[in-house]
């Protein structure tokens, strides 16, 4: 049993509550939404994504024997509920904007359409995914539009990354928003990401000296040679990079770059960047890493710094200045009937809802979140992707989802492309659905 | 494949030096000791956490053929590192902190003792599992000092933690840290962890009113009736939880408590509790949550808020206000040479390493780090947990960690056991091992 594919990977409340609605019959039709109930200071936009993830988990969702035997163990649960579990798979439709849209507070990014106990079961998994992905590739999005497309940005994360499947959805996250590749190795062989890398400082110092080191690594790797140059002093090791590179040429082996990964890499890069030139070696490639993020970034840009790649890791796969988003899963109809929550600050728009997007000139200009039976004035962004427990196209394969988010980022106003936002991004809500939660709200 | 049990989980430059390491014959033995560089400013103190995951790790690391067939797919792999990775089995020692252990920085909390190729391999993964684990143990005791033994702690923190291992490791970690239990009930199956959940909002939406919700639930389950009562009002909630209590009473159900999960939970506490009391339900226990943290759970003991239990979710399974620790896995000696990183600002102190900690009545007074063959002034931390790649105990269950660790927790000085500490813990080197460092850094 595994936490990525198990069907425990919920809450208890998931369970006691379907006990509750098995008991008394309540299957009929409910209409959850996902969404992030606000924008945190230091964004401007989302990048919404994890949706084929969800289809997936949605697809195979079962309960092995061993599960239920499990759950009958806790004496939480009657035998009505384990055999509504055994057969349980999932039936409902989801409704969702496509991945790698930008997204804003309160817009519904992923519907679930399904009886009750169905679209109750899958929340903390469906919020769990979402979240995640959502962060990070937000986060990368901003790394994205700092470095332009001056820097290859390669995912570095995974050992500070929250877990094994953090590091996972880090590499697929921070690539669907414009990264070039990842170092997680497992990553490259699940989506078919890029995958990067080269040697650590143990590499180095396992080695009598730097050069030693260097030439191990090149012969054995003569297809992928970045040196390492910081592990004693970075200028040294520039000096021996090039010393390393000359001779290496005799073999035919081209050092195609090296890594800096401590200092002010500002001020080294440039150093090196001399050192390399100056030793006839202009086509070595400068890359560098160490708690990096899009405001670093940001300042090599401004200082003109002389990189090509740079290893982003902690900071990205963490999400470090924002580690979560005020994101909920709610119940928005059941039975047909709209539904609204109204505890303080948490407050519910209820009803299955459409976003419309207005555009000038191709670039955002507003949305408006909908009544979805409404008319559009813009482009409606939340699509039918499931029927009936069944995808309705293929699985969109990650390059296509990666084509479709740098292009839906080409699309931000240029006032949300700055890393600081100060003019919120405008979302209004339409006067059919203001009027039904005022009505709503009047009733309860 | 699992990303939470593959060996691809790992970084692609462990295998390209890996590469250079078979090669050149280098499978001496190496020493790595994974540490943190320095605290952050918002901890006096982190809980060492994740040993026993680090063990089953390094006892079941194998490839598959299928894994095996992706790598050489790649073009990075000679097929002589193909075939060594095929027979790979981990067979080095492992010396470590206890689980459970209080720890500073540049303490060895762990080190790995093997072939220089398998000491590298895991590298990326051990970080991985270390790492969060520390993180979330060392919130989770944050929070059981704020909350003294007045509340009880349960865990709440999946949907938002990241991803699938996340939500499972932070019940872990969170459990042996203190913890009474957690909401995700794969922590319950894996680890025997006490789960805990009642009802979420949409429970009560999809009915027609609150107190049809509260019968359904409770008949539905009978033992374990915590009633949520924010949905549209506090106040009235807590009426409607103690009619429907009192009715409850005659078909021998009994209400254990209710929920708050919005609003000023101090004040509403207050109240809550004299509705209860008054309505003769002085039984009821009230159970508290939303985005809480050890600084708002010093809040309620100082404002003595008549609180029972307590769910910290988000802010916990992110560790919100420190996401990340600044550690590392770093080589200290290969074929019996000590080794030394020099980076700026991120250099090593080299060999094998020990910690000596010094008590007073039974309380931490100071660590001294040393080089593992000087004597001991007071107890050394560091033991002897695997040898040759086998365990030399039973696998530790999580019930007798979690009992070390409240011990260890008790031996804290006073100033650690604040939420600001002020005053940082002393940790100093031997002299032995300062001159060591000193010597080889002259040296390189």
């Amino acid at each position: 049993m595994h936490c990525d594919t198990s069907p425990l990977l919920t809450d208890l409340y998931q369970l006691t509550m379907l006990q509750g609605y098995i008991d008394y019959g309540m299957m009929d039709t409910a209409v959850f939404e996902f969404f992030v109930r606000s924008l945190p200071p230091e964004r401007g936009f989302l990048i919404g994504a994890g949706l084929e993830t969800v289809l997936d988990y949605l697809e195979t969702l079962t309960f092995s024997e061993e599960e239920l035997a499990y759950l009958s163990s806790t004496e939480y649960f009657t035998s009505a509920l384990v055999d509504y579990l055994r057969e349980f798979t999932f039936t409902g439709h989801v409704h969702a904007v496509p991945e790698g849209t930008p997204i804003f507070a309160n817009e519904p990014i992923l519907r679930i359409t399904a009886p009750l106990p169905e679209g109750q079961l899958i929340e903390s998994r469906i919020i769990n995914i979402l979240h995640y992905q959502t962060l990070i590739a937000t986060k990368a999005a901003r790394c994205r539009l700092a470095a332009r497309n001056r820097f290859r940005l390669i995912d570095f994360g995974l050992r500070r990354a929250h877990g094994a499947e953090a590091g996972l959805f880090a590499a697929r996250a921070s690539y669907l928003a414009g990264f070039d590749g990842t170092a997680t190795v497992i990553a490259g062989h699940r989506y078919g990401i890029p995958i990067s890398g080269t040697m650590a400082h143990s590499f180095i110092e396992a080695h009598h000296d730097e050069k030693e080191a260097f030439f191990h690594f090149a012969r054995s790797n003569p297809g992928n040679v970045v040196l390492l140059i910081d592990t004693y002093d970075t200028e040294k090791g520039a000096v021996a990079a090039t010393e390393t590179a000359a001779l290496l040429q005799r073999e035919d082996i081209t050092v195609g770059g090296v890594r800096l990964d401590s200092g002010d890499l500002i001020a080294l890069s440039k150093r090196v960047r001399s050192i390399l030139d100056d030793a006839g070696f202009p086509g070595i490639a400068i890359f560098v890493s160490g708690n990096i993020d899009e405001y670093q970034i940001g300042d090599f840009i401004a200082a003109d710094a002389p990189i090509d790649g740079i290893g982003v890791g902690t900071r990205l796969d963490t999400s470090e200045d924002v580690p979560y988003l005020d994101c909920a899963y709610k119940l928005m109809e059941y039975g047909g009937e709209p539904k609204l929550k109204k505890s303080s600050g948490k407050e519910t728009y209820p009803g299955a809802k459409q976003i419309d997007r207005l555009f000038a000139d191709g670039i955002m200009t507003g949305d408006i979140i909908t009544i979805t039976d409404e008319s559009c004035r813009g482009t409606p962004l939340v699509q039918t992707i499931m029927k009936d427990g069944e995808r309705l196209r293929q699985r969109a394969s990650l390059e296509d989802v990666r084509s479709y988010t740098l292009e839906q980022m080409a699309t931000l106003p240029p006032y949300l492309m700055e890393l600081d936002t100060v003019t919120p991004y405008p979302v209004s809500f339409s006067g059919r659905l203001l009027s039904l939660k005022e009505e709503l709200e009047s009733a309860v």
